[in-house]
């Protein structure tokens, strides 16, 4: 198929347009939040550029633009593609948005060179994947999914506005919102083109990856408690010094994860001593471990293993820990038809078909709940997102625009989807 | 000498007495700052003591209350025995009180039995030591050392009064700060009795112990830097995470001071992961060193090694470090002669004479600028301090009144004061 514009390298410059007013609330950053109008403003251009490319749009009773271009016959089963369009504050223009333009340019090929799959394709740009507005993520794929809890209407933002309020504010009904939801027939399979966010790719010289899994995760808190006490007056062999021991607890969860297979990771984002003077032993030491595998029971084992270091550690020492579960979020495998469909259409474009996990949850894995889902990770520059220095560069989105592009054609050809579906 | 009161239980019951209202500015804790209130009816209540005492009683030029007991010849040199009046916020009742309320027992012996020395005996309470209302402490003892800054007088409390305007409303006059200076030939020694603040003698079932030097000091500030990722993202091998970095110095800091000498000690009160959030490898760890031992050389000993063991952690791990010096506080020995009277003086109370090193600061190291200083450390409750659960028992401050006043009689015995002055 021959183009007449640029497939990827236009889908990435439509990011960058929208990396600035009026696609961001504030001035010399993005920050495009759920329903704001930064966000109505994205979704009219974005709805331009899918009626140009050849789809029919409009907004979906959770605030997602979802734009369809027909299969050979009139009401198919609909092939999605999309990601969220929505922004952390002072975020990057790729995370979720290149998913979205990068389907836009795959429609618009097929639709110039007039060629109709036995299915439909979709693209779909939803509206909250970041949770940056209001205190729940993934809330516009979980209602397309119908899994979503319709008490998040209740959820207030940071100025005291309700989602409900919201909605009503954005010209949607409130009440509506699990008319988003898609019947399984309606659907064939959701196909998600993502930055990696990692720096897996360019350590190994790759533009593309094909995602195995989207990792399970446990967040876990940690408390070691001793004695607080004067700093100067104590000497050491008196202490009961949880300092340490949260050192000794740290080193234990590296440990473990660099030994661990699929894709194991272990992370301590937060720490904290208390009282937290300068001249006084703490009393506790608090910090967060965020453990990630893309099989749970992976995941599992090392949050048993660091939690029982932890408490050996603790006991040494003569003091006492806790360790608290936060979140559990299963693994969200991939469906393997699909996912080895996607690494032959990477194959195609040249590329080795690099199979990694997500350590990030995406919509894909909402999705999963409806729909088999594949997904497909590009090269970021440094690993860096949530960050303006979030950068792609051109000819890596072409590759992704043309992988994208040999997917839908290697599904059109295959039953793999009806054996795996 | 026979006493008509319990002595020692008596300054203890005095220092209960004033744990609360009218001596603490707070109802339900001690609050006891410089040239409050409550301060006030401190020193009204204590002058009333020292006058019944036999003792002359006035404010000086900084606020301190000085009761002077002559010896055999008016105008003799003095020596002083006395201890601070303030409290911290919430602070316990013996922290600097029991030290003024065991000389004015300690007079009161020497009085009630018509016992004149070869020198006046004078007893101090200085007003700020703690540094619990102006942003500086130990002022009132470094006017009487003669070392105080009268810009002093500019520091503003919390509540935005200057120390000069704090000084009008309590009736003193903020330019004549200076006068309270003792000179040289008007002081012969100072003694300071005070709880320990730490857990040594408890744990060695020691009533009293006899303090070699104010441990010198270094407050450090490290940071490790690295590079801030996604938690789940970001392969165990790809990272360069200041986590464990930090938390491999933390041990280090632990080992070089358990292993060394001249009561080192090290600590880690604060530690701060950035930007500090569950599902983000940090950026940067800073956290704190409190470095203190006998020896300066000791203590800069210690630092040396554990600022080269974090350059070769931060290298080995590829991330860049720096520590920070923020704070350097000298040794303030003890007068040898002084620290051997009192040696003696506690084993005549049939204690051992257990040496320690003091790791907090006290009045005695800025009064070591005027004149020689012996200091006597008491056993408190579980080592605690600066917390209304400080407890001393009665039969440990009739021990320390007893040495004191057995310390007071070998000075007057002896002429290795005037050698070692």
């Amino acid at each position: 198929m021959a183009e007449a514009f640029d497939i990827g390298a236009r889908a990435k410059a439509r990011c960058d347009l929208m990396g600035a007013a009026p696609y961001s609330e504030a001035e010399g950053m993005l920050v495009r939040r759920f329903l704001t109008p930064a966000h109505k403003a994205a979704l009219d251009t974005l709805k331009f550029w899918m009626e140009e490319a050849g789809l029919a749009a409009r907004i979906d009773a959770a605030g997602n633009l979802v734009g369809r271009y027909e299969g050979a016959a009139p009401g198919a089963p609909a092939l999605l593609i999309g990601s969220h369009i929505d922004s952390v504050r002072n975020g990057g223009r790729y995370d979720g948005a290149l998913g979205v333009t990068l389907g836009i340019d795959v429609v618009e090929v097929l639709n110039r060179a007039g060629r109709r799959l036995p299915f439909a394709v979709e693209v779909v740009a939803f509206g909250d994947e970041e949770g940056s507005r209001f205190p729940a993520s993934m809330t516009c794929s979980r209602a397309v999914a119908g899994t979503v809890d319709v008490q998040v209407m209740e959820m207030v933002d940071g100025d005291g506005v309700s989602l409900a309020e919201a909605f009503a504010a954005f010209g949607l009904d409130p009440t509506r919102l699990e008319e988003a939801a898609r019947k399984p027939g309606e659907v064939l399979a959701f196909l998600e083109a993502h930055i990696e966010q990692g720096p897996v790719l360019e350590a190994e010289d790759l533009a593309l990856g094909v995602v195995t899994a989207i990792a399970a995760q446990k967040r876990l808190m940690v408390r070691i408690e001793g004695v607080a006490g004067h700093a100067g007056t104590t000497p050491m062999a008196l202490r009961k010094d949880p300092g340490p021991a949260a050192a000794e607890a740290m080193l234990a969860l590296e440990r473990i994860c660099r030994g661990g297979c699929d894709g194991l990771v272990g992370t301590v984002g937060r720490m904290t001593a208390l009282p937290g003077a300068f001249n006084v032993i703490p009393g506790a030491v608090e910090f967060s471990m965020d453990i990630r595998a893309e099989v749970e029971a992976t995941r599992d084992a090392a949050a048993e293993a660091i939690t029982a270091e932890i408490e050996a550690i603790a006991a040494r020492r003569g003091l006492s820990a806790s360790v608290t579960l936060m979140q559990a979020l299963a693994a969200s495998p991939c469906d393997p038809g699909l996912t080895a469909l996607l690494e032959a259409a990477v194959a195609e474009t040249g590329q080795p078909p690099r199979r990694l996990p997500s350590g990030a949850g995406h919509d894909a894995m909402v999705i999963a709940d409806l729909c088999p889902t594949a997904m497909l990770f590009i090269r970021c520059e440094g690993g860096i997102s949530h960050n303006p220095r979030e950068a792609v560069t051109e000819a890596d989105c072409a590759l992704a625009a043309r992988a994208m592009l040999a997917f839908v054609e290697r599904l059109a050809a295959s039953n793999s989807l009806q054996r795996s579906a």
